[in-house]
């Protein structure tokens, strides 16, 4: 099926935006291998749709980076926990596909969930390495539904390369290694995180923020620049954490986590001065899960 | 690498043996690609070596069915348990790629652990379903170990199809729900089992049993085939198995597990008139163990 000019009159796009839209694997896989025998190199960009300008930035550097331009909006039931967000993250297909119309997008892949995990499907990928802790302290089944089904998307859509949102830092890490490991051939492309002015990450779980929630929410990446900023001018990092942890519960947070980790691996970190350090973080605004992460 | 012309002279065989020998994932990759660029069907052949007429049936079957063959040669450290047989498992390069030479193989896959599992490699690949019991009552690590290697091989030789002898029934079922949840593309093509005169299954493993054992291993074959033929005639599953536990155990074997399953889940058999059946039975001998599978 092809998606043809579904755009908004208020857009006042010229041209008429078209795309295919593939919902089945085998689909998918023929419309990869048609591209690919064309030499073509194949960029994807994979997503839980509801976009955001962050997604579109994704989009915008897959442009870039690729000769022909997928990206998939498929909201995988195997990384949500039985009492997490699934049944209630945003869906929101027709505008989606509004907001890719104007960027030049080849393809966008959205299977259903049956078509994904078909009758008795069986099997799970698991990353260890880059997926210890953080994260998987508070969502354990979280990067095994990651793996499994990016997996699952770069065999359906056999990409060069895929590229991530470095705001899900420990992701990019974890799908980085993955690719390695199983011999995907994909190379793993992040870029820096898009944010408010006000320096909140974008995310599509930041529509869930109530009013007041919304004001206090940059006061996360405020604390994590301000403790990034006092270990790089030498202050004691578990002080720094510490501080910046006090200020986020007095602000209203409750911080799943506040670390210091190494860059490359996430692993503790051993030797402060020569390692590249990321500090991350998670925590809950009301009913509302943010994370966020940056170099230091 | 080309493998040239190591044939015994006893062999007799005029044309020169030829193929590539291939020790890199990087070097298969671009091996295969460039057969798929070619257009050409590319059939592979996973073997641990220590290549039996059971493995070269298998390469004949490849031969048939694809237009280049490769043949992989990698004792899998992961689908051994620590005080299991990988150490003393039998490595005979030279002599496995003199049964090749004469055969029409196009490539040879042998590479290291090391270029398999490199150091911070850290996925797995698990496969429910046919895996639950049997084997995985015995050997819980083993098709964890032998997904993650098969997806490995699968994204290194980038084969249309993957031959397997029946002889490992629950790994055949294994790696066929495997490809087809991970949408690998690869088709899992099954052989019937290669036999001895007197029944034995062909086996690398067989080259561990004492002289004595191995006039007994063909009874594991003969009980096998008496429960089916009874099962068939009429007569109840569960006295049929008992019984033929019973004479194993009599002439020797310790009896890991005697079952009759569905054929196409491996699940246990709910209607046997309506259901197509296979028995399973994996028995010691001293200290080789034994497996089979038998259609009923």
């Amino acid at each position: 099926m092809r998606f043809k000019g579904a755009l908004s009159a208020t857009l006042k796009v010229k041209r008429m935006a078209s795309f295919e839209m593939i919902r089945t694997v085998a689909g998918m896989q023929a419309q990869a291998e048609s591209w690919q025998r064309g030499g073509l190199r194949i960029a994807l960009v994979p997503t839980m749709g509801a976009l955001h300008a962050g997604h579109l930035r994704l989009v915008e550097e897959a442009r870039r980076i690729g000769e022909k331009v997928l990206v998939s909006i498929f909201v995988n039931p195997a990384q949500f926990a039985p009492h997490e967000d699934f049944a209630s993250y945003p869906r929101q297909e027709a505008a989606d596909l509004e907001k890719l119309a104007p960027l030049g997008v080849d393809a966008v892949f959205a299977p259903s969930a049956e078509e994904m995990y078909p009758v008795g499907f069986a099997t799970r990928v698991a990353v260890g390495g880059p997926s210890e802790g953080l994260e998987t302290d508070f969502r354990p089944h979280f990067f095994g539904g990651v793996a499994t089904v990016v997996t699952k998307l770069f065999t359906a859509c056999r990409p060069h390369v895929a590229v991530f949102g470095e705001k899900d830092y420990q992701q990019f890490l974890v799908v980085r290694r993955l690719s390695a490991d199983l011999g995907l051939g994909v190379a793993i492309h992040g870029v820096p995180t898009l944010r408010e002015p006000d320096g909140l990450a974008l995310s599509s779980r930041n529509a869930y923020l109530l009013a007041n929630e919304r004001r206090t929410a940059p006061r996360l990446q405020a604390e994590m620049r301000g403790a990034a900023e006092a270990i790089r001018a030498g202050k004691a990092i578990d002080g720094a954490l510490a501080g910046a942890a006090v200020a986020l519960a007095d602000a209203g947070f409750r911080v799943d986590y506040l670390a210091l980790r190494n860059a490359e691996t996430l692993a503790p970190v051993a030797d402060a001065a020569k390692e590249p350090l990321r500090l991350l973080a998670a925590a809950w605004l009301g009913r509302t899960r943010l994370i966020d992460n940056i170099a230091v």
